[in-house]
């Protein structure tokens, strides 16, 4: 089902030739990639919780975060995006005027990416925002980067830098598809995971899956400025926010050290401008332990967002 | 993203060979079946406007319905549904038993259709009950029902009886998938949509897309049950209940004459066995009009549910 804000997103982009059907009937008919695996990722982000419509965050800002992370968990599945479906719950008061600023932000973020827009559902309620994104993209048979994949020896690598994106960034995700189909071009990635809940928690979750242990050399660990400005406020350490924040949407990569090796050697030149950087190593064993300069080890408990409930 | 609902619903249903990746992982890997289009559909269900949660509608009807109305629209292409994902935003007080009770209504239509359940997204917030559900299903190149493909000389068929829904129908969708596929692989249809918004509406819509005319012989209309009810409380005509409450969640097609008549000749018997009506012709021209046993037409003016905004 689909009405205004869907025909409104729908009408800001170009006739794609991967929808056989074109937009505005009961469902969207796609032409798959020949031989190709079908990836699927669905989230939902609900004002008040994931973000607080006001002059920081406009509505643009929320539709670009909305297929930002779902284009991120498509990145740490080494797969390329193909259409985008966008379900709305609107406020009825002001909603239409929402609506156009949520497409304005989809939109453009899937033009970036080269992402079909195929359909979604609209809905006026007198409840909060709530953006629901289902994205489809496609990946060779077998080729799907797991988080189940960590092996011992394996080192631990990311993209980019982690801590505060409360200060805005969690906003302007960057999704790291361009990156992602790089690596997955030319490197071996045994396992991989994005980083939304805490860098901690997401390695943590990636090394239960392994069934193995993630040694954390936090002097390694890659710290954003917005990490030190948040730790100047609030008295933590800009390690812990590091660990700790979340959505920062950068890449958690497990990879025999060879390829890891050359990954890093690759990192700063196109298409793979952005640091990266190996934080730790994979061993035998279970959970997460922090490794100093000195070699000493220290467990280190996952930090991060998890999900809660009052009963 | 997911997390607790979601891994409360996918332990409820056998592992799926159209996975590739165990679910659990950044996204659902799935196999599509060769050489099939993909169609996709989206739905929203919020508490307050699609349902109530009480007595009358405990969580896992909530969770029948919102599969049921994406079920629905696949039919409403003639296609065959395979994977479903579920997101959801949980009221933070008494969230998790909510969750349960959508996961199994969920998981038990899933079950009737064959759908294999890939993933989701799990989120608690202070604000009412959300589900999105997120449909995939294959149809043959070519081969999906359009809106758009009625011709003058096709006659409208559609599937049941209308009107009264909200007297609890509109909960218990039966969508029509199977017969769906079984008149795909009979019958040549030229244009399908489900009946979500009411009758006319929906007709209409199909009308307006195909630049044709619908005529309704409004005698010919089934009508159902509830409708009488209904009117005999309300004082407006079952009629009138029919043509415009809609969630009745049939079908609508338009067919060559011969197809259509050999169709609901098929009716009544597996596996076709529900009621399938001629209730009209298209014609050349825009609009609906209804036409009485004796001939007369009146205009007939889109009734049904329009989604609105204040501003």
């Amino acid at each position: 089902m689909e009405r205004e804000f869907v025909a409104d997103l729908l009408a800001r982009i170009p006739a794609d030739p991967r929808l056989e059907v074109p937009p505005g009937d009961d469902a969207a008919v796609l032409r798959p990639p020949a031989r190709a695996r079908t990836v699927v990722t669905v989230d939902m982000l609900m004002e008040g919780t994931d973000f607080i419509l006001g002059p920081d965050c406009q509505p643009a800002a929320v539709g670009h975060k909305a297929l930002g992370v779902s284009l991120s968990d498509l990145a740490a599945m080494g797969a390329r995006p193909e259409a985008a479906f966008v379900a709305v719950a609107l406020p009825r008061r002001g909603g239409n005027a929402i609506g156009r600023g949520i497409a304005d932000g989809i939109a453009a973020l899937a033009s970036v990416h080269g992402v079909a827009l195929a359909g979604g559902d609209t809905n006026a309620w007198d409840g909060p925002l709530v953006v629901s994104t289902t994205l489809l993209g496609s990946v060779a048979p077998g080729r799907a980067w797991r988080r189940d994949g960590a092996r011992p020896g394996d080192l631990i690598v990311v993209t980019g830098a982690f801590g505060g994106s409360l200060l805005g960034r969690h906003l302007r995700v960057v999704p790291r598809i361009r990156e992602a189909l790089a690596i997955a071009a030319r490197y071996e990635v045994h396992a991989a995971i994005d980083c939304s809940d805490g860098l901690a928690l997401d390695l943590a979750r990636m090394m239960a899956a392994s069934g193995t242990r993630g040694v954390v050399r936090t002097a390694a660990v890659p710290i954003h400025a917005d990490a030190r400005r948040l730790a100047d406020r609030d008295g933590r350490s800009p390690l812990d926010h590091a660990l700790g924040d979340g959505e920062d949407f950068e890449l958690i990569l497990a990879l025999p050290p060879d390829a890891a090796e050359a990954l890093a050697a690759a990192a700063g030149q196109p298409p793979l401008d952005l640091a990266i950087t190996a934080i730790g190593t994979v061993e035998e064993g279970a959970g997460l332990v922090a490794e100093a300069p000195d070699g000493s080890r220290t467990p280190l408990e996952p930090q991060g967002y998890v999900h809660g409930f009052d009963s």
